[in-house]
């Protein structure tokens, strides 16, 4: 899986790189471990921000923090710092026969015939093929992101209108729906 | 649900009041509201702890926040802070005919007859009485409290051996196997 950073809408519906949030790469990575996923790619091209990502990692994978939570390190670990989705796509391409087909996740329904639904996709895994499960970070991926990607994937539903959930609880449900136990 | 800060254990198994964390509040409210459930109970008996929590709730219900970001105040608006779980339950029992059944979830199974499925509470859910779904934080609920609960939930499973969700994530999952539509 992949969370992208860039490009993203602001508030205001412009287009721009988000700050990464320190919480999303613990928390996503621990659900990443959980649900047995090989990569969670964290996308920026920022410099300063792949820095800060490299820093935190590096004090829970070989710092302090390795010793004082190993179980913190197995999570990171799973980290790879991308500048792009393209540089995602090919660094899976060079681990695998084939190149991984993208799913997209968004907050709103789109009616489209590239739409899949979570049962669909969890069929779909079990092909042994590789997929790229991407998030989008601040108000959410830009349309041409969206319609660049192989699938869309059903919203979340929960059991009312309100549809808000922070990037780190829709990750986690999201692989709990397609890989849970 | 409630989220309790005491007592709770800490890293070395010593029986703590751990600190409160901001994206558990805005994190957790939020998937209560997209779950709709009735409020979300943040625990501590720490006066500044307590404080800080009004200070947070204070910004995105009434503050600037507010105006900035009215989907948040939605979510913050379900928080109520309490001293205890008995605190917890009396103001339940003051808003309904019953007392609610507990409900405590923890990363470990139990083998026990108090333990439940989530299909199990998926069913018991629509009796329509009031049940209070808790949730620990730190390294976990202590035994003592654990054992006084109605219920035990089963843990999360993910596919792999590694159950070391954010307390975040495991909120997020529970609701949705509860009751995601």
């Amino acid at each position: 899986m992949a969370l992208i950073h860039y490009p993203v809408f602001n508030k205001n519906g412009d287009i721009i790189a988000s700050a990464v949030t320190n919480l999303d790469l613990h928390d996503i990575s621990r659900a990443a471990k959980t649900y047995g996923l090989r990569s969670f790619y964290v996308v920026t091209p920022l410099t300063d921000q792949k820095e800060l990502v490299k820093k935190i990692i590096s004090h829970w994978v070989d710092g302090i923090g390795s010793k004082y939570n190993p179980k913190r390190r197995e999570a990171l670990e799973l980290i790879r710092i991308k500048n792009s989705l393209n540089e995602v796509v090919e660094h899976i391409r060079n681990n695998n026969e084939e190149s991984p087909k993208t799913v997209v996740t968004c907050a709103s329904a789109r009616d489209n015939f590239r739409s899949i639904s979570f049962g669909k996709f969890r069929e779909m895994l079990h092909s042994g093929r590789p997929y790229l499960l991407l998030f989008g970070t601040g108000w959410g991926l830009t349309e041409n992101f969206i319609a660049d990607a192989d699938y869309i994937l059903e919203p979340i539903k929960g059991n009312t209108n309100y549809n808000h959930l922070s990037v780190r609880s829709a990750a986690a449900i999201v692989l709990d729906r397609l890989l849970g136990a």
